[in-house]
């Protein structure tokens, strides 16, 4: 499988290392809209190409793997590229994910390719496994948790704050609505009591400290409706304590069986990611697998986690995975 | 969808209570080897047949969900009713699955009919996490350890040791074994590091207890790998203590991604069922459903939970799964 990568930032770089880990994928083209001769990329002789160049590249790929934003990339690129190669991509603005559908069903319906949008861990495997439980114990209550992980909407909103040159926010689960969730009790639970969150702030030199973390705590949406803490740190601390991108969190679904609903069931699913992007990437790459086998059978048109059958994504066969996995 | 119940067990009895659960489904017949008359279900107004009639039903059965033994009962019984029927089985002698996929497969190809073998959650859910897991991070290591819960083969086991009226065994997962796999350091562990046997016995009156637990600790593959734990106690405790027959366990892959291997992340799948009866049947009754439409799509043949679309098991269609769960 020769697999593209578009776009070259964190997921496409995490993208090219996944590659790496999959004996049955080459990656054979990155493709830039910066000078491609300005792309250093991690792997030898593979060709950097410019976007407005990559038509030429059909022959070549048999999986793109779009590694665009979701606000104003993924829209636009999915449909127009899905005409030319099978798709991957990790739209995550679920408001707007029907509409991304329509769009990308559309074109790979004409061009008789298969696009996988929406990949990723939320949406992807969180939705797959909401799904999942939600079919098996059709009376029950679903719960997702995020983290401890760094959110990167809300260390940018905490940046546009006057006075704040860097900052990086932790949303953190609360341990006690977790442990209610997990006996089965089906709390219901505000958006303070299922998370807080942590802010590590680098302000200006004789900066109002005390008016930004007003403004943070108490900015809607965002903040006013958690707990939050906030921590004034230096850039070298920054830098040394909080460059990674951990992420993570927790599906959970509690339900109940038998003629009187007598007996209680919690299935829980959850993830502990030293990456977020790179974690994110490697869900894109095992779909790459699927997308390519799935247009090869004949299919084609949009899909999702939810119309992938597992053995897809595996490189193992079908008669090797029941023996193996089964 | 009309659905039929071969088998009148647990199994059975919890097919019938989470068929309620699914307003698109019905329970339309209950078929027994017994003598029908002798057989009170649930269900008022559905018919009991005797197994030798079961082909007159099939202008009534969408899809028959097989819920005999794994021993005996459906390497013969799930190749001869797919000749009729769709059909379900929670086969889980996972080193005779291919076999019992070839003979189901054979007979599924010839009647056009599809059959979803070894369904549950171990074969079942967990082999999907176990496979899901291993595509994504395919450098890694997979745990999984069982219980709390009740194992029939091993209280069956003390059940033959002379002078026991009656034995409950609990297989427990060693906290420590978890904790050190959580952290992803992907340890080594023996048999005796994953789980302990906890056994609660009723002996004959007069029996010789100190033999009897030294029979149950020194047995082979059974007991004599793992720090096993004897309590003797009355029937009366029995009966009111350990009635229950819950389960659980956890799957876990541990694995690394980055261009120097740098980041570890883990994925756990978690289940804590009050009755494993019970869940194993609302899985089951969820994989009727995808049999069914699998089948009124055209598709024939012997499956696994590995070869199914997740979409196919839930009531809601795929626009509603898109805006609400994904």
């Amino acid at each position: 499988m020769r697999v593209g990568i578009l776009g070259y930032g964190n997921l496409g770089r995490g993208v090219e290392a996944a590659i790496r880990q999959n004996s049955d994928m080459e990656l054979v083209a990155v493709v830039t809209r910066r000078p491609p001769e300005s792309l250093k990329i991690a792997t030898e002789g593979v060709g950097v190409y410019h976007i407005d160049d990559i038509k030429n590249l059909t022959d070549m790929i048999d999986v793109l793997i779009i590694c665009g934003g979701s606000a104003t990339d993924l829209p636009v690129q999915t449909p127009e590229y899905v005409k030319y190669f099978n798709v991957i991509d990790s739209f995550d603005t679920h408001a707007r994910i029907p509409e991304h559908f329509a769009n990308v069903d559309k074109a790979a319906g004409e061009s008789g390719k298969v696009a996988i949008i929406s990949v990723g861990w939320d949406p992807g495997m969180f939705s797959l496994n909401r799904m999942y439980a939600g079919a098996i114990l059709p009376e029950g209550n679903d719960y997702t948790f995020w983290g401890k992980g760094v959110s990167q909407g809300h260390s940018d909103a905490i940046r546009r704050i006057e006075g704040v040159v860097d900052a990086r926010q932790y949303t953190i689960p609360v341990e006690k609505a977790l442990e209610a969730v997990r006996s089965g009790d089906a709390p219901t639970l505000s958006a303070r009591e299922k998370h807080t969150r942590e802010c590590f702030v680098v302000a200006e030199e004789g900066a109002d400290l005390a008016r930004i973390e007003n403004e943070i705590k108490t900015m809607p949406n965002y903040f006013a409706d958690y707990d939050t803490t906030v921590h004034f740190i230096s850039l070298d601390e920054l830098r040394r304590d909080h460059s990674g991108i951990p992420h993570g969190g927790v599906v959970i679904r509690s339900g109940v069986t038998g003629f009187n609903k007598e007996h209680k069931h919690v299935i829980e699913y959850s993830l502990k990611l030293d990456s977020n992007p790179e974690f994110t990437s490697s869900v894109l790459v095992a779909y790459a697998r699927a997308a390519y086998r799935m247009n090869k059978e004949g299919q084609k048109g949009c899909k999702t986690v939810l119309d992938v059958a597992p053995a897809y994504l595996s490189q193992m066969s079908g008669e090797e995975l029941r023996k193996k996995l089964l």
